[in-house]
């Protein structure tokens, strides 16, 4: 992914929160020679494992063990208009955030690690009061219909773009108006990212 | 994409309207072997034609002329408990939008066309009392930086995935639910999608 260096984010901290707060991703790889492309939820563990699961009938969950996928999370993002800005003279861009995993594919076939990992994703969405699975055996059926991964990643691409190559005054400016149009959503995570924050504390 | 017929959208009225409002689109090529992948505006006019640029030191603006690009829009999503359903034996699933757009790029070197495309895209972020694109020749110097394409699509598969196969209790149940955790915007599409709006008014 093109990116500039101000816009490059390195910190696994950051990664990590910004992948378990925007899990619900796009998978790409090349099958027969065709771009094919989908979207599903996948599960970041702490120790940087990565988990998901697609129906058979999915034309992804048929990638060759060891083809490259890449493994797509797009987080807030917001049109800037150059109005936005305290200084002038700047042009109309788009602020956004997204991580790039590129990696391999492991199909697990464990019976118990592939429970273990439903269990896990289904509470950490739930929640401890939310839906519980039912027992093992009602569920079992599913694996007939349904293949889970293991993402084995090698690289990550993060890039948050958010004006952070502007002064504080512009940086300000747009946060404020982002609040403004009703995306609060990109005003938080752009002051997350400038550290700008504290200034309206 | 994988897309049972429950989920298909054929109608190309809905598919217009849905990458009008969710136009900053994820643009997937192959260069080099590698997948790349950027993000970034595209304009789909009224007829049909996809119009967008990207920097001259992005990857993907050197696609070759003829290479097969996919253009990903994603729309509003949400994870569904079997909890938000009114009937029981449900599984967790993931109701999501997407319209993939499989086709070639063509740049784009007249000026007055450019100049026109870019200052569409600009109008219709901006709106009628918005930041006005200034002379000219004061932006010519952009065409340095940026490169233009028109994309010309070939194939485009829509899925709006959500709950279409259910009963109208169910799809009613998942709508309030969705409202109660408050993720209005996937209430609504899935309302308009389901045909259910009625309902509430």
């Amino acid at each position: 992914m093109y990116t500039p260096e101000a816009f490059k984010i390195d910190d696994e901290a950051m990664i990590h929160t910004f992948i378990k707060a925007n899990s619900f991703a796009t998978l790409i790889a090349t099958i027969d020679n065709r771009l094919e492309v989908t979207h599903l939820p996948i599960d970041r563990l702490q120790d940087g494992r990565y988990y998901g699961h697609l129906s058979r009938d999915n034309p992804l969950s048929t990638i060759k063990r060891g083809a490259e996928v890449c493994v797509v999370f797009t987080g807030p993002h917001a049109y800037i208009s150059p109005n936005m800005y305290a200084s002038e003279f700047n042009v109309p861009t788009w602020n956004y955030s997204a991580v790039h995993c590129y990696g391999r594919v492991e199909y697990m076939e464990d019976e118990v690690e592939v429970w273990e990992r439903f269990h896990g994703v289904v509470g950490r969405y739930e929640g401890e009061e939310g839906w519980q699975l039912p027992d093992e055996e009602k569920f079992q059926a599913l694996s007939e219909y349904i293949r889970f991964f293991e993402f084995k990643i090698d690289t990550i691409e993060a890039k948050f773009k958010f004006n952070q190559n502007k002064s504080d005054e512009d940086i300000q400016s747009v946060i404020g108006s982002l609040r403004d149009v009703g995306n609060a959503k990109a005003a938080d995570f752009m002051e997350q990212v400038t550290g700008k924050r504290h200034l309206r504390e």
